[in-house]
């Protein structure tokens, strides 16, 4: 039997909530509540976790930690995909038990192989002198997860998370509302893995939701170190206020519309690949992924033309996909009608689907560039969901101009033809778009995140909170939330491992300007 | 003859400022103004040197630059010491010319040295998914000198400077207005620079001086893509909350007290050589370092009230040095009495000096720890200059607690006895204190910041604008002006030299997991 009002979790026991405020999971598909009842809860709640505060095992404890944890949820992949579906109508197969959840226990254990190695401290040594720095955890990290990835960015399982822990920190998690199930599917696995691996308990509060208010006094907490969130860019930057008021170090990933550029012959050379490439990539998960291409430029030309009319072909002919929530369709319909307010034209969708629950239909606008010039801000409104723009340009100049009015975004593709990659145009369009995106795609589409020490899920403001970091991809992803710490002249004894003559994990050190994995005074 | 009014850098030029605001350099010793009219610019002048953006010459001629320019500070250094010394009161030839200006050189040589090499970007390349990234330039950087290095930190010439040119930015200087001549004797040696290794003109803009107002709309411009700021952290921290409601990363060095922690068994150990360390670092530089040690944290004992009677026989006896402007003169005499009527008992000094212009007398005071701990906040007001506070504490346990109020500092000093190392108390105040500073020193002052690749002079916020970042040591400081970009599947040709498969620099990469400065495709 269920229980009718879950519990939150605190210092390592899970107890009732201060609060009379609850929700229900919503089944997107029907938009019928179900499930238990979960807290909203008072401040009192946050008081008690924040007083939980920084405490963490070792290194070596998060890794087995987060080991363990990986393989819970592989053991339990199949109850989670489906309890996933429900919440979010994303499918239980081929999303989450063949992508997302690989995903995610992959994240787990490169967060954990961190862990062990001490790679991410990028420890540096100056034996001469005797001064020793190293990146180290830096307490308690406040994470908020979004609605769309309810297991890869979860706050208690995903990226974020898996960072923190592997960096040293105790989390603060805000369950995201939309999968508040799964949230505490996967919170019981993980505290289960705690007392698998010998500890009382995981280094984790679990909060299910409270209010704005709360929100913004937690992230201005002096007892936060750092903030990672993936949301909206309204209630991201209004986190991101708040604890810059304290130089707190916030990790936002708040929206981008990933701009895709398309050269007229890389059209003539590719047009139907690149359509198939472009619609399977705007519509994945119904177009709510943060990478979503949602604004194409394009030169005007019958090309053009024809490759507008083959995406709304396409649009037309495929079934609207299923909306994360009400909030996500509501967004949705509010931002196409602002961008057809201010002179888009509407090519397909525009309305709701007749189907039930949280559906819209596969929408394309369009503008001239003049017309996106004029109203830059606008016309890169997040349409989150399955809805595109097309910017069609009247010649390859004025689309620099326009492409130069972009915001800070975290993915750019450029699609050129064959052998025009020392074309002048290459060269300019590369460089405008560079400044814009955090990665620059050459002739793919930027959906798909490899989780890679060279990936970059970052880019500028307003895109994320700041352009020198990434939430995917290790070790990079665990640098955030560290500290840089300096040990001069510090006694043996009272050094971190990673900085200790013998190198006790082999990690990666500069020693004296060479990086190396040896230990200090002689090969190991 | 000189003229009567300076002109602005700005675009290749100098030209005349439009304003008709205008301040001039005042000895320190004397009070008296002397020299040139320097500009306090309109915001039209800040609005030209936005437009100039960011420009730069690549990577190579960027090191060139860095190097002719030292090469011509040091065939200056005497001319440069004897400005210097008449407009801040220190030394030209100890202070300047033996040390300052050779630790600016060497600055100015190790950042074209990472120009040269690219180790600062830290190439992250994955071979087999041909994603590769990279930390690279960001644009236009605005910096902000401090009163108290006319050199190694200078605007147009130190730490900030030579990191964001190195990263391959241009930089907007403002000129401190405690020491303009130096700042424009050092542009113009920079222009010749520039003008020697064949590039038109340096990719910096020079002003000498604007509103406050004017200073906070710099700040928030989207033109401006990173700030380097020292000074106080009442300028600082407007500065940040400016740039910080348009995502600007703000690295900025903003006050510390520098906490030294003394332990009853190292006192006993080495009374006479902890006071002459103590008192030697304290005054240094009439107490005007942002590493100067202002608070003492001592247990009560014999042995304790005569370290403090001891440095205070020394204070009394060693003559005021000169306080750089009458801000600071004005800003310390505040502060002393701000602590005083807090309930700190005054030791010594406590008045200005009866010496001609800016001069304080040396100033000790102490306060019980619980008094400090009643009153942490004003006990922590950095007194900057030759004024410090003792905090005597009750017992060990005691000293403990009051450590644990302390706010971010850059660094924090603890003594130990010989063999106590491994003593509990060694390892609980070791922990306290890291978590407080940026660099962790034992048994030494922290006065003194080597320029070596371990070094952090950074610390957690207010110290500074982001615990992440140090502001010495190469390559990392250069890092602060950069922001990470991924090439996914980009053509060779489009690359930056860093992530190019011939590594033609021999850059260290991280390539496949594992540092090399090796080709990929074989050794080269």
């Amino acid at each position: 039997m269920m229980n009718d009002h879950e519990t939150i979790y605190i210092g390592g026991e899970w107890m009732a909530a201060a609060t009379t405020d609850f929700y229900r999971s919503v089944d997107p598909t029907s938009g019928e509540a179900f499930g238990p009842n979960f807290p909203v809860s008072a401040w009192e709640d946050l008081d008690a976790a924040l007083a939980w505060g920084g405490a963490s095992p070792g290194a070596d404890q998060c890794a087995q930690l987060l080991e363990k944890y990986a393989e819970l949820i592989e053991a339990n992949a199949e109850a989670l995909a489906q309890i996933a579906q429900r919440e979010t109508g994303l499918p239980a197969e081929g999303r989450f038990k063949n992508t997302e959840i690989p995903r995610t226990t992959n994240q787990l254990r490169q967060a954990a192989a961190q862990a062990r190695s001490l790679d991410f401290q990028l420890a540096t040594i100056d034996t001469k002198l005797n001064i020793r720095s190293c990146l180290e955890s830096m307490g308690a990290v406040l994470i908020f997860g979004p609605a769309n990835f309810p297991f890869a960015y979860n706050a208690v399982a995903g990226g974020d998370f898996a960072s923190a822990i592997a960096a040293g920190n105790s989390v603060i998690a805000r369950a995201h509302p939309s999968h508040p199930q799964t949230t505490l599917a996967l919170m019981k696995l993980l505290v289960q893995a705690a007392n698998d691996v010998g500890l009382e308990a995981p280094p984790v509060q679990l909060l299910f939701g409270f209010s704005n208010d709360d929100g913004l006094r937690l992230a201005r907490s002096r007892k936060i170190n750092a903030i990672g969130f993936t949301g909206s860019r309204a209630g991201g930057l209004a986190l991101k206020a708040s604890a810059d008021t304290v130089g707190t170090p916030f990790f936002g990933e708040l929206s981008s519309i990933n701009p895709v550029v398309i050269t007229p012959e890389a059209l003539a050379e590719n047009h139907d690949a690149i359509v198939d490439q472009y619609v399977s990539s705007v519509l994945l998960a119904c177009g709510q992924m943060c990478t979503n291409p949602g604004i194409v430029f394009l030169v005007k030309s019958e090309e053009t033309s024809r490759f507008i009319d083959s995406v709304v072909v396409k649009f037309n002919a495929g079934a609207p996909g299923v909306l994360l929530n009400e909030g996500m369709l509501k967004g949705l319909a509010a931002n196409v009608a602002r961008v057809k307010d201010a002179g888009a034209m509407l090519l397909c969708g525009g309305t709701r689907a007749e189907s039930p629950a949280f559906r819209y239909k596969n929408t394309a606008l369009s503008v001239t560039d003049s017309a996106f010039i004029r109203n830059a801000q606008t016309f890169q409104l997040e349409m989150f969901g399955n809805a595109c723009l097309f910017v069609v340009c009247s010649s390859m100049a004025a689309m620099m101009n326009a492409l130069r009015l972009l915001e800070g975004n975290l993915c750019g593709s450029l699609y050129l033809a064959e052998g025009q990659t020392d074309a002048p145009e290459a060269r300019i369009l590369s460089a405008v778009l560079r400044e814009k995106v955090g990665r620059l795609l050459n002739d793919k589409m930027p959906t798909g995140v490899a989780v890679t020490s060279a990936m970059n899920h970052g880019g500028p403001y307003p895109a994320t909170g700041h352009v020198h970091f990434t939430a995917v991809g290790f070790p990079a992803a665990v640098r955030r939330f560290t500290r840089l710490n300096c040990y001069d002249n510090v006694r043996p004894e009272l050094l971190p491992a990673v900085l200790r003559n013998d190198n006790p994990t082999r990690a990666w050190r500069m020693v004296d300007g060479e990086w190396t994995r040896d230990a200090i005074g002689g090969k190991r």
